[in-house]
């Protein structure tokens, strides 16, 4: 079945044609025959599409061309996916996309697991704006687009980024704030990068030849946000993201935890509104904030090395501090863990970040393999631990719009979910 | 050496009045002569004397009068301390009260030990006035009650709850916001409960036999407020409590830790200022907010085990759950730990609650003695894991109060504080 993915930020659109079915998702051998990137739209976008052919050849192809909104994006991408210029085989009309799978980062309560998407799911996803301003609207968008352009008889399915983290228990998702507070507004933790823990989770296990229930882990997400998940027996216990992307690990431009004083402290010291603090403590905090020079780990990385920048150095001991401190609580809440995981920019590519975090873990038992961690970068899989270490870490890199596709697949067939 | 130590809230006064010198430290035989609390100060006072009398016999005595301001309580508490009815040995004139001793909450950034009291030490109390508002008016209040009443020649000494918490790092103190909030108004974790953290390290220390820079643990303070402290080589390193004593654990009516969005969420929800939400995360959230019942962990404990009550069992969950995973991210900070300390009223008295923290931890090694553990309470300082535990946990209990006195003396004396 060919599947497109898509990913539909405010001002941008990430798409994937995927093929996939049960055989495939079997074997492990499910493909990616074309992605790309609409960037800047709403002005003068930048489009960059990719035809894999296979892996035989690799086509590429960027321009600039105004591009108005997410339907004028979504119209784009489907006309180049059947055009020559792609030449993707065995796709020369609309009708051979089979089925579309959306991100969508806010499911609230509403949502356990991937969904088709019909007016009751939509119904829900817009409840769920509220808890996510900035992302479920862009989504809908999405939706409403591939509606339009390919008719609704093309089924769309709903993969949430929040699902994943549906096990985790109430003591584990409440915060200690009055508890009509929950009630009334639902306000607790939800947590984000459900569909790459999970992937990650399954990716371990597959590796590991480990039955779904036998498999605890800790899953790092390290990327442009950062998300730690506690992963016991399969489901996810914990995660470090709550209410909001904001809160639990340093992140490129976000503070992550902070004692909550802190809002006020600010909002009466600069004299900032609270949605000037929200501004603040997303956009202008995290790496960025601490180093004062970019949100971007490499180039802190280069600089601490080149230039051994103070503030820089201190932004990326902050950033393994917090990442160590959690990694510890993570055990503490399952009784210990077989393996930890990093994935995510940062996690498959930095392995100095790495290398802060699990040294001095003795006490844990984690020994570091140096020669191995420095090898697993740019998409390797690896373990980069000793044998004899009593806790596996491993580099997994993660790949949300496969387990989208395989969602989708799964969904439009009424098939279990794994 | 007499001293009067003085802890002074905002309606109340608690007091001890101890006997200590170089020799007395030494010997850990420094004495406590008389002790009490005026509370509801401003209106009809409840007052608590009691004299110890070398342990020979207790006198306690109860009143209720009217006592206006904190300049009048002192006033009472010193005449009562001379009087007849107290009877303290050796104590006949204020001539024989030799030096005062104040808990202080906030010494900022100014202070890293106990420190005389003059005009300076006063100014910069009053400058951190803005980080402690509701603590350090009062300290000062204290403060100028003793030089108004026995003179300014009666030596005052400043013990900070945060003092302790100077040996933090740079990548423990700071929040990942931008950097130039902390140079403008020294937005960073400062920590609380220091004095109890020291006395807790100092006490384990003693009965290990060890030196200070051997003595790696882990001190639980778990009172109405409840901070964890991961002191290394004997000197904080981190601590659980932040800016203000918001952060970290849950506690009586505080949230602790939270998604900092969730200020906004509240605010936009339901209405409220930033300084109603203030209110609503300090007084009536933790284990109030959840529980809908109680701050009080007794009688939280007596409710599940009476009525199985739901609320309050999540309640005491969410307690044990959050500082296991503490206790987790303070071993993971220090390269594990040789011990962890349990102090504070509800450390030192609920075994359960101790129980359930403790529960599940052999993947670090630690194995509770159950019968041990429920015998640890009442005052009782005993090791609570059996001879196999690879982490010793204690129950020790705190007594802030003797180390003002101590502090006091040695500053006093320009002794080296320990």
């Amino acid at each position: 079945m060919k599947i497109l993915v898509l990913n539909c930020g405010s001002s941008s659109v990430k798409f994937q044609l995927a093929e996939t079915d049960a055989e495939l998702i079997e074997q492990n051998k499910d493909r990616v025959l074309a992605e790309g990137t609409l960037e800047r739209i709403g002005g003068e976008a930048l489009l960059t599409f990719e035809t894999m052919n296979d892996g035989e050849e690799k086509r590429t192809s960027r321009s600039a061309e105004p591009v108005r909104d997410h339907a004028a994006a979504v119209d784009k991408i489907l006309k180049w996916l059947i055009s020559k210029e792609a030449g993707i085989k065995g796709l020369t009309s609309l009708a051979g996309v089979e089925a579309v799978g959306h991100r969508v980062v806010h499911g609230g309560e509403a949502f356990s697991s991937s969904v088709k998407i019909d007016a009751g799911v939509i119904k829900q996803i817009e409840l769920c704006i509220e808890l996510a301003p900035l992302h479920n609207p862009q989504n809908l968008k999405g939706i409403f687009a591939v509606q339009k352009t390919l008719g609704e008889a093309v089924p769309q399915v709903a993969v949430f980024d929040t699902a994943f983290h549906h096990t985790l228990p109430e003591h584990a998702y409440l915060y200690a704030i009055p508890y009509q507070l929950y009630r009334r507004h639902k306000i607790r933790r939800y947590g984000f990068h459900g569909i790459s823990h999970r992937y990650v989770g399954f990716r371990y296990r597959t590796i590991a030849g480990k039955e779904k229930d036998e498999v605890t882990i800790i899953s790092a997400h390290l990327g442009n946000g950062c998300s730690l998940c506690a992963i016991k027996r399969g489901d996810s216990i914990d995660t470090s993201m709550g209410l909001t992307p904001l809160e639990g690990l340093v992140m490129g431009t976000r503070s992550g935890d902070l004692d909550p004083a802190v809002v006020e402290y600010i909002a009466h010291k600069e004299g900032l509104t609270l949605g000037e603090i929200q501004t603040l403590l997303n956009k202008e905090s995290g790496l960025l904030g601490v180093s004062g020079l970019t949100n971007d780990m490499r180039e802190l990385l280069d600089e601490v090395r080149d230039t051994h920048d103070r503030r820089a150095t201190l932004a990326v001991q902050m950033f393994c501090y917090r990442l160590k401190k959690y990694i510890g609580s993570y055990l503490a809440a399952m009784n210990g863990a077989a393996a930890i995981v990093f994935t995510g920019g940062i996690g498959e590519n930095a392995a100095s970040v790495r290398e802060k975090v699990l040294n001095e873990m003795q006490w844990c038992g984690i020994e570091l393999d140096k020669a191995a961690n420095e090898k697993a970068v740019k998409g390797a899989e690896a373990r980069i631990t000793t044998e004899a270490s009593r806790i596996a870490v491993w580099v997994i890199p993660t790949n949300e719009e496969l387990l989208i596709a395989r969602d989708t697949f799964r969904a439009v067939m009424n098939l279990p979910q794994k």
